[in-house]
This record gives C-alpha cells, structure tokens and sequence, in this order.
C-alpha cells in the first residue's frame, strides 16, 4: 500500500484502508527520466499526474519557437494539461520532466469510476480544482499588472525551495524576462 | 421555486424538487446596479455568485492606478474572487457591475452546509471549479505567448455575444492593449 498516496489524500479527507485500497488500485505508479514528456503538446490528454519524486513543468511553444512556462510542480503537486484532460480535447500545453520524476497517474475513465465509488472523492478533487484555480489566478494577475522584481518576489513566494532547482533559463522564462534582467533581480 | 436556478444546476447533476429545496434555501437572490461592487479589493469575500441577468467583471488596480480585467461575466456563469473565497483571505480584485444584474449568492458556510448535506453537489462545483481552471489556463497562455490580434481572436471565442455589451476601453484593457491598437484589430 502506497504510504507517500495515502498520505497526500488524507491530507484532505478521510477513508478507511479498504476505501483506499479502491483508490489505489486506480492510480497506475510511473518514472520518467529528466526531458523525458508525459503530456505532448496536440495530443489527446489521457491521465492527469500526482508527483512523488522529481520536478516537473508544463508549458507551451509560440509561433517563434521561444518556450514560455505555465506552471512548475515538485512532490505533493499535481500536473497535466487540466484543460485539455477535463474537456477532453487536444492539448496546447506540454510537460516534461526537469528532473528524473515518479508520478501516481489516473486516466480519465479511472477517476470516474473513482468518483462514482467513493464520492467523497468528489470533495478531494474540488478542494484541488480549487487550489489550481487559486494558483493560475496569482500567475495571471502577476504577469498582467505586476513588475518583473514583483514577479520574482511573487515566485519566491509560489515556489519556495525550487529556486535552487530550476535552471535559470527556466526562471527566466516562467517570469517572461531575458536572463540579463533576471541576473539584476537576482542581485 | 427558482426554474433559472434550477435548469442551471440540472446542465450538470441530477437533483430532485426535494433536494433542489435545499439548494435553493441556501442561495439569496441579489440585485446590483451599474457600478455596483459585489466584491471590493483587500476585503474579505463571504460569497460567490451565479449571474442571473447582467454583465460583471473582475479586475485589479496596479500601483500606477491602471486597471487589469481577470475576466467578464454574463448569465449563467459564476464570479467573484474565488481564489480569496476559497482560502477564506482578503481579495486581490474587485468584482462590479457593467451593468445593472441580479445574481444567487451563496456563503462560504451555506456552501459547505450544501455539499454536505447533498454529495452530488461536490460534483457540480468540481465540475464547475475544472471549468474556471479552464478559463484561466486559456487566458495565462494568451497573455504569455500570443500576438494581440491572436488575444483579440480568443476574446471573440471565449465571450461570444459580448462585445456589444462592453465599452471598448474595458475591452482594451482585458487584452492590455490601448484603444489605439483595438481599433486597428477590429478593422
């Protein structure tokens, strides 16, 4: 029995083990190597993906071929292309692994069967939805109205203890600044 | 009995007149007009609301006094400054009226009453949350990585219907770009 899953869902709501062991069984346990994709981008979105090892990001390719980053995850996170998942269509995000990564993964009909078995599943996955509206509010808010020293300060604040992780061309590219810029907000 | 309520909760769940009693005696029908805040920055937000009539939006003030648009409302979707109503914190934007509408609201403690005390409603707001998530991804990778006539075209997708409703200077300044520049997209 996962320790590592068991503890993320208790977290925010309660099951017995036999409850969990249902939960369990629809979750399928995966690595991947550092680049290594988990989601393409123009791809059928299938399994969304709860991080237990490794760090991870999610972003999209515009039409000059420059990188820009929605969102970095690390252990306890979850990532994918919620959007594309949840209506079901083609993605326009990718995520890849920026480190080498394991992930609880659960397809889209397993987590209907989830929440049809145990619907207090139903109340674990709206507090998530929740937390994932709350951060991608922060991130649209940053880069509409924010300097980028307010933007660094507010990624500070978003992913503490990732800095020293990350590339900083990554940093530089999640807050949309060169990384001349981003060695002055360094200082 | 609220046959709007009603129809718009029966797009997603199943309830029936009994259950949608319940419901209904936990939202309260209120009136706003032209101007009027729903939400009011750095206050704490108690409510969320689901638009009956009218046209809303959310924005936020930068400290050079300019005002950033989050997102427009019109009927049948909901607003407020969810990130701060679901952490129970102080709101980063405002919510007010574009024009004259009438809204349900719903407490953050009558919310909690309702998905207790019917389950099935967790699945609407999860559903309902997943859709927001939606939106917000949709809007972060416009911002990020698109040309303003590409932003301009997005507008057009996600609000169809809208742009005779809303003076082109809230327009503008949802895309973050002047008056100037939108002039030239519409032509």
């Amino acid at each position: 029995m996962s320790h590592f899953l068991k503890t993320h869902i208790r977290e925010l709501i309660q099951l017995t083990d036999d409850e969990f062991e249902i939960v369990q069984s629809l979750f399928t346990k995966k690595k991947f190597r550092k680049r290594q994709f988990l989601v393409q981008e123009h791809q059928p979105v299938t399994e969304i993906y709860l991080i237990e090892k490794g760090i991870l990001k999610s972003s999209t390719i515009d039409s000059t071929g420059k990188e820009h980053i929605l969102q970095f995850a690390a252990p306890h996170w979850w990532i994918s292309d919620f959007a594309a998942f949840f209506k079901q269509e083609f993605s326009s995000v990718a995520v890849d692994c920026i480190e080498d990564s394991e992930v609880y993964a659960i397809s889209y009909e397993n987590l209907n069967i989830l929440c049809s078995k145990l619907p207090v599943m139903e109340r674990f996955f709206r507090i998530k939805s929740n937390f994932g509206y709350v951060a991608l509010q922060q991130r649209i808010l940053s880069l509409m109205s924010k300097t980028a020293k307010e933007r660094y300060e507010d990624f500070l604040k978003q992913y503490p203890g990732f800095i020293e992780h990350l590339p900083k061309q990554l940093i530089a590219s999640y807050l949309g600044v060169s990384r001349e810029t981003l060695s002055r907000l360094y200082s």
